[in-house]
């Protein structure tokens, strides 16, 4: 499946897993600002803000799967199966196809507020992209640097929860995911003290006994506790190399490796992208299973005020830096 | 503290981590063949197998923390303190000090088997590379394509284990970290069957739901669980780059992210850097904390009948692929 | 806290636990089909169905921990801090104080059928027994050998719930509490085929070990996941004797030991009292913490026509069978 | 499998769970001093300590599963399967066979500090009871007020270890066991302070989530950590009625309910029964399965001076307690 995070330092970085068996067919686009939006029911945008990001482009539209915009606005949508439910339109309610919902946010919204005040007015269609693409089943994390909400479209209504560990996975649902981190409040980078007994003498026989319990499998649950972890107890120097190599190393945690999730016979799920993007400089680093170099594009080296999307392909081999 | 693994396609690999809260300053060492040793009890090597390792050089003596010989054996030294115990000289032994057993073991050995015959007659001493270095507190996995063994010197003697998962942490005792492999006989990549009660509608909300208890925390007893579920289930092509990608996906999954293992009042524990040689090619790839970027250095490109020492800077900052 | 649980064989079986640091003085009530019931809004019910349970009497009104009817319907209320709200009188609707829920649902209901039919129209208050006596923050489990319930008053409105596993502990809500049985699909009481890694040898050490990672702390979710598998997975003859045996075997598995849990300094929650009533013969079998041997009352051996409540005292020392 | 347990207040108690699919017919037993004792290698001991426990008594034989002597030292033989290895006799050691090693210590030995010296000279042989019974594979825990270890007769030779909590089970073997406990050392009775992260608002929504973690199915580890938690942080009055019950408490919860065990098809291991003897009053305490009233045998109601076994039924049917 899927896992966001995101980290503050001096910047703010916001980016992602994408978990799957097979790849669409990504690359990072950079939508300018005057690339003209025609949105199914909520008319045409001209102009808006410029957005940098992964998409799978159709159409010459951007099927965005994580981006940020250049007011630092970021939004990703993750796998929320079984429990996604979009509506018909309805009279009265901003109606976007659930397609649309990225652009629609990161166009018009420089912040999480603004973000909040639109989704009060929406309601997420059902409405496909093509008959051949049905649309996915998903939830979303909204973030900037003062604020990380989640919105679920489920069948009671959508949701919009405060995420203040800035994390997303996928299911159950975001309250029921943040309830279980009540489980591991014990938990600790510290080593823990001895409170079994002061009768026995119990030794720490490693460093890092503290988390024990953390859970370590891929599940969507589990991922979501150990990147919580991993995130909020994250440390790094402030700057750039230091903040976005610690980014790759709290995503890192939730990494699934080709062989530990079987989801057919002989298919199995693998990270096939991790990005993290600088939302106040825009500029998206990302990695993929078979490149582990971080390579990056940077939005402020396009013409912004362009009105054709800018591509570029995702790198997914290896580039090995031969010393000799 | 550290994890070392193996992995086996075409070719055969081997690599750990090295985790710690601060560097002693390593390098990628290439020790040719007629680089003279001086044993402190076994007296002079003039002309060996070469060498290629992570070490730190000192008094331009290499001590490898982990490296691999032209004939595709390859050594590791993991801490092992507390249980780690090295005696004085032994008559009628072999006495090699504890900063020696890799070279002893590399230079001299073509395979396991070999290594098996010399140990036989070891004692590893706890002689001192120099009054300012005590011995580290290590224990040891060799291993070739075919072979593995975990060699432990203890209280009660030199105890040799066969390693049929090819991985090895630190505390406790090899046989009692393989003893808890049988606490996890359960797990697998697959979804788990509902075994909990047929009369109840239990489903799979989340793929990856079969490692469920698998520990994702960083104590050694931990790592190796993970390591050894990660290691045997991971499939990859055979081919070089993919083999090379999935086996930095192996020791990723052990990654020590700083934040999660505080050793001291603000110092943690980080991977300093995850190796892994292709000990068929001669060929040592590595990647730092801060290095994402797979390094490699290839000793079949050095003059390997030289007598002296060849090195290579540990790259250590994030050399980023820059698109635009 | 507590636990409660049923059991079918022959006849049908419904108990509890009552875990707390303290008692208030409990007895076996039963509740006579003449004795009159002033409910605070809801006028007076003259004759109703008999009742047996242990209830704390105050001012001749027996307030009930758990209880049953002689048409086999049982209930009983759990702690749900934090999570309960209780409301002010609605119009229009049955304004229930939360104290009187079981006797309006006990006294007027043959089934779980019935019972839906008057939760439907119910608004449970927060009207008090008394100015000394704060209503408890409660949720409640109804059964009868055919159906099972679970009525949380929540912030949200009236939940009820379908219980298809006839267990419920305390917080969280009880859609958490099932959604977490998920996670717990794979265990059983066979042990796990070695599904780690066929190409290890791990063996099954201990009988048992199909139940791997069932929790065995005394909070309310591990609470509810240990009974639930218990519970799922009984096997015991299905006469009166193996029955009521199994039904305690089944919830010593969430006994709470005195020490264990400790709420305050030097203060501990312990069982003070397991219940099984027998609902279709209406015999209620319970032991106390210091009171292992099973005692009972039938209610079929008093007049059940009478108007008063008659109240045996709860058996709380250990009576002892010596043997010479 | 089996769990043996000791506790200390005014006097000291030792007990045991055996737990087994099937009975092979166990009593009450009482050895007076004069019943005379031939054994295989080590000849005739005409008189001894009285001794009282469970035994199958055989061609007049008491094959003690536990049991205590008249002078407060107890010991039980619990199930140590594939680990267990006993020698043919051995020149210059006392062979005792395995059966016969309960006997041979209980009978001659006031106190560990005794029974120690005679375990240094021992050989447990295999010699069988009779051609018929096979000797079980067992290890023996050995207690006194004061002092506790557990004796292993492995492939290594004989092992003696101290046992500072008072519990043994099963596999693996007792170093094993105790080791892990350190895994656990972070456990509580407390509620867990918030160490998860601080900036997060984690909350403890139920009581006793202190010892989340520890494990709750049946295999012996986890029994094994499950009684030494409970057993350690048990608090009771140090009255007799208060210690007994605690003890009972204690056992209780690694009871093990028929249908959670599955050893073959349709066959479950149970509790048997539960022994709790304090060792210097002489009463032997015990439930069973189908007998939760607490039942006891006095030694020092029978004539300790007699040569023949006396012997109770244990009793297996529920007394109930009928209060009208």
């Amino acid at each position: 499946m899927c896992t966001a995070a995101t980290y503050k330092t001096n910047d703010f970085y916001f980016g992602r897993t994408l978990d799957y068996e097979s790849s669409y067919g990504e690359e990072i686009v950079i939508m300018p600002r005057n690339f003209p939006l025609n949105f199914v029911n909520m008319g045409r945008i001209a102009t808006h803000y410029a957005v940098i990001g992964t998409a799978h482009v159709a159409q010459d539209y951007p099927l965005f799967y994580d981006a940020a915009n250049e007011k630092g606005l970021a939004m990703a949508g993750l796998n929320f199966v079984g429990n996604a439910f979009y509506r018909d339109d309805i009279d009265g309610r901003d109606n976007v196809a659930q397609f649309e919902f990225i652009p629609w946010i990161l166009c018009q919204c420089a912040n999480v507020t603004e973000a909040r005040t639109l989704i009060e007015k929406i309601n997420i269609t059902k409405t496909q992209f093509s008959p051949q693409m049905p649309a996915g089943q998903l939830h979303w994390i909204i973030a900037d640097k003062n604020d990380c909400i989640v919105v679920e479209s489920v069948k009671e209504g959508i949701n919009v929860y405060d995420d203040p560990v800035g994390v997303l996975t996928n299911n159950p649902t975001f309250d029921m995911q943040m309830f279980r981190l009540n489980d591991f409040r014990g938990l600790s980078p510290k080593q823990p003290e001895n409170t079994f007994s002061d009768k026995l003498d119990l030794t720490s026989y490693s460093r890092g006994m503290g988390a024990m319990g953390l859970p370590g499998d891929l599940s969507s649950q589990s991922r979501f506790v150990r990147a919580a972890f991993v995130k909020m107890n994250s440390r790094s120097a402030p700057d750039e190399q230091s903040s976005v190599s610690q980014f790759f190393h709290i995503l890192n945690s939730v990494d699934q490796q080709r062989g530990c999730c079987e989801v057919a016979e002989s298919k199995y799920e693998i990270t096939i992208y991790t990005s993290c993007c600088n939302t106040e400089k825009g500029i998206y680093y990302y990695t993929t299973y078979n490149g582990h170099q971080i390579s990056a594009v940077d939005m402020h080296k396009e013409d912004l005020d362009s009105a054709k999307l800018i591509a570029y392909p995702m790198i997914t081999n290896e580039i090995i830096n031969f010393q000799n």
